[in-house]
């Protein structure tokens, strides 16, 4: 049966990256040895990972423009502690904008390093909107964001404005749109949706942003990584590999610019079919939808083992909402053919003719 | 070409492991999509974590002993925040013991978090050495030991009488020799020698221990990934399953005790060869050299290139020593055939009777 991956990370790959990924297991560039056992020095390794960093700045279009990429293992988790390892000053204060579960677990772990003050939330609505006309003050470290909620289906469209460094978590919609990433001070993102699987986090932080780190061990330290070319430890071997091979395909397709389109076509289906179904809802903000992860639910709960049998039946995976959320949530993540939208699409219709 | 890989780590794996490893990645237990693209929150992954968290026990012999295991993502170096994170209290201290470059990196990153005394040092011989005859002071949170030492060669044989919880690196020698393990408080290693691929640490803890944690965030604190039983955040899944063959592999061989006798066997060989060969020496202190990694350097240095080029030549991959330490290192781990070894001997040998 043909499967159709809807799951919100780890997420759909290229069927390409999995067939290298599994030939390199046995035997990476014709060595004779995998990719798994040999040194992350040896001089083949080394290349991946300065290629997947270069391929990073390139599809960002922030080569030359003074920052660095890195790939480090934590998952996006560990990144809300080094974050504020790097960017809260001790006297300091950091805003946040809680705009979901992720955002707030952000804002939570800085705060164990200072002043954290929470600049705007939308979580009176359940987190189903993306604050608007936020006021940023002007003494902050940094502005804290998350690009798009994964759990609640929204996503940002504009950015606040500000003089602070603008930090974003874009774990889930980095490489998928066009924008000026030249906004953002300090990216994060953990791989496994659009830049590869898990077990590592990509971060494109601005070099002249790590001037005023303070005394912090060097594993947290972005700026001791940068120096060690994202080898100061033993990194994810195979999760970078991944990443770049990744990377590599999204290049290939034509960057950004191809996928964001490909990736609006895919919404607008899906949202067309959620907003035209008779026995569907959705709840984010028409304007704030998320691209990535569509969240909808059942009018008529009582219909939910029957529908979820029938995605299973059809190849379809990993709709389930998030338990916090409940629901249905399609993540379509750069990866995701139309062909699979289509049949998500195909099988929401059957169900209404049949329980209209 | 047959290859013999002695990578100090990443590190050979068994075959077998690497080929359900490379099939997984393409499709995971028949489910028609890869390991790497389908939620760690499916049961069929959550599964392997479970699986792999419960064999680190069983193999260690820790099981219903009141420790839990952990895989987590961030390298040995994230550990060594984390275990003074956990343990060292704000008006505590703990005792190190510096064995080598890893050991002092420990004792360097848990220095940010309070105070830190070094009980012994073998620094005054580049770390050729184990120290003997510890007295350990009574008042310390914990004492850290690096069980044994990649870079020099070195290994503990017996560890340090002490009252105070006992906390050791065994990133380079976990499941490799018969040990009381209940002897140790928290044990930590990185997957990436006797444990699978690099990507994630195994991390083995009495649960009475972490009663005292101080005020952490939660990626940092292994209550709470206790608690979400190693899911608080997404794992790396590729690694995990790794691990778990890796683990599952070295317990269908007779676990522990049987690797125990092969490891010595091969140990015995290759220091028989090194003291007896006229063209190399050892400088690891005989009672302390490990049965995983062993350093020798050649007596004439000239002819480095071309033992460089016959190991080359005949498969023998991975001997260059460390950086900082130069000359030639075997990484001997449990996955390494003696037939290798043999390998290695042989070509020493001739290489002997070419230049003597």
């Amino acid at each position: 049966m043909e499967m159709h991956n809807f799951s919100s990370g780890p997420s759909i790959l290229p069927p390409e990256v999995l067939q290298k990924a599994s030939e390199a297991v046995l035997n990476f560039n014709n060595s004779g040895l995998s990719l798994i056992e040999i040194s992350h020095r040896d001089p083949s390794f080394v290349e991946i990972m300065n290629s997947a960093r270069n391929l990073a700045l390139e599809l960002l279009n922030l080569e030359n423009k003074g920052y660095s990429a890195l790939f480090l293992q934590g998952g996006a988790s560990l990144e809300f502690v080094r974050v504020a390892n790097n960017l809260l000053k001790v006297d300091g204060k950091a805003g946040y904008i809680n705009t979901g579960n992720w955002a707030n677990n952000a804002q939570n772990e800085a705060a164990y390093f200072g002043a954290v003050v929470e600049i705007a939330s939308s979580k009176d609505k359940n987190y189903s909107y993306i604050p608007k006309n936020i006021v940023v003050p002007n003494n902050l470290d940094y502005l804290h964001i998350t690009t798009n909620n994964t759990i609640y289906g929204t996503q940002f469209k504009d950015f606040p404005e500000t003089d602070v460094p603008l930090v974003c978590d874009m774990s889930s919609d980095i490489f998928s749109r066009n924008l000026d990433f030249s906004k953002f001070d300090l990216i994060y993102a953990c791989a496994q949706k659009n830049a590869g699987t898990s077990g590592i986090n990509l971060i494109v932080v601005k070099d002249e942003l790590l001037n005023k780190t303070r005394s912090i061990p060097n594993i947290m330290n972005y700026k001791k990584h940068i120096e060690r070319e994202s080898m100061y430890n033993t990194p994810s071997v195979f999760s970078v590999y991944v990443s770049y091979l990744t990377l590599k395909w999204l290049k290939d397709l034509g960057g950004i610019a191809a996928v964001d389109r490909r990736n609006l076509a895919k919404a607008n289906l899906m949202y067309s079919e959620i907003d035209r179904n008779s026995l569907f809802y959705g709840t984010a903000a028409v304007e704030d939808r998320s691209t990535m992860n569509v969240t909808f639910f059942l009018k008529d709960e009582k219909l939910t083992t029957t529908f979820d049998e029938l995605c299973l039946s059809e190849g379809i995976y990993g709709v389930k909402g998030h338990r916090t959320a409940g629901g249905y949530r399609a993540s379509m993540y750069n990866a995701l053919p139309m062909t699979s939208v289509q049949k998500l699409v195909e099988v929401m219709q059957r169900f209404e003719t049949r329980f209209l």
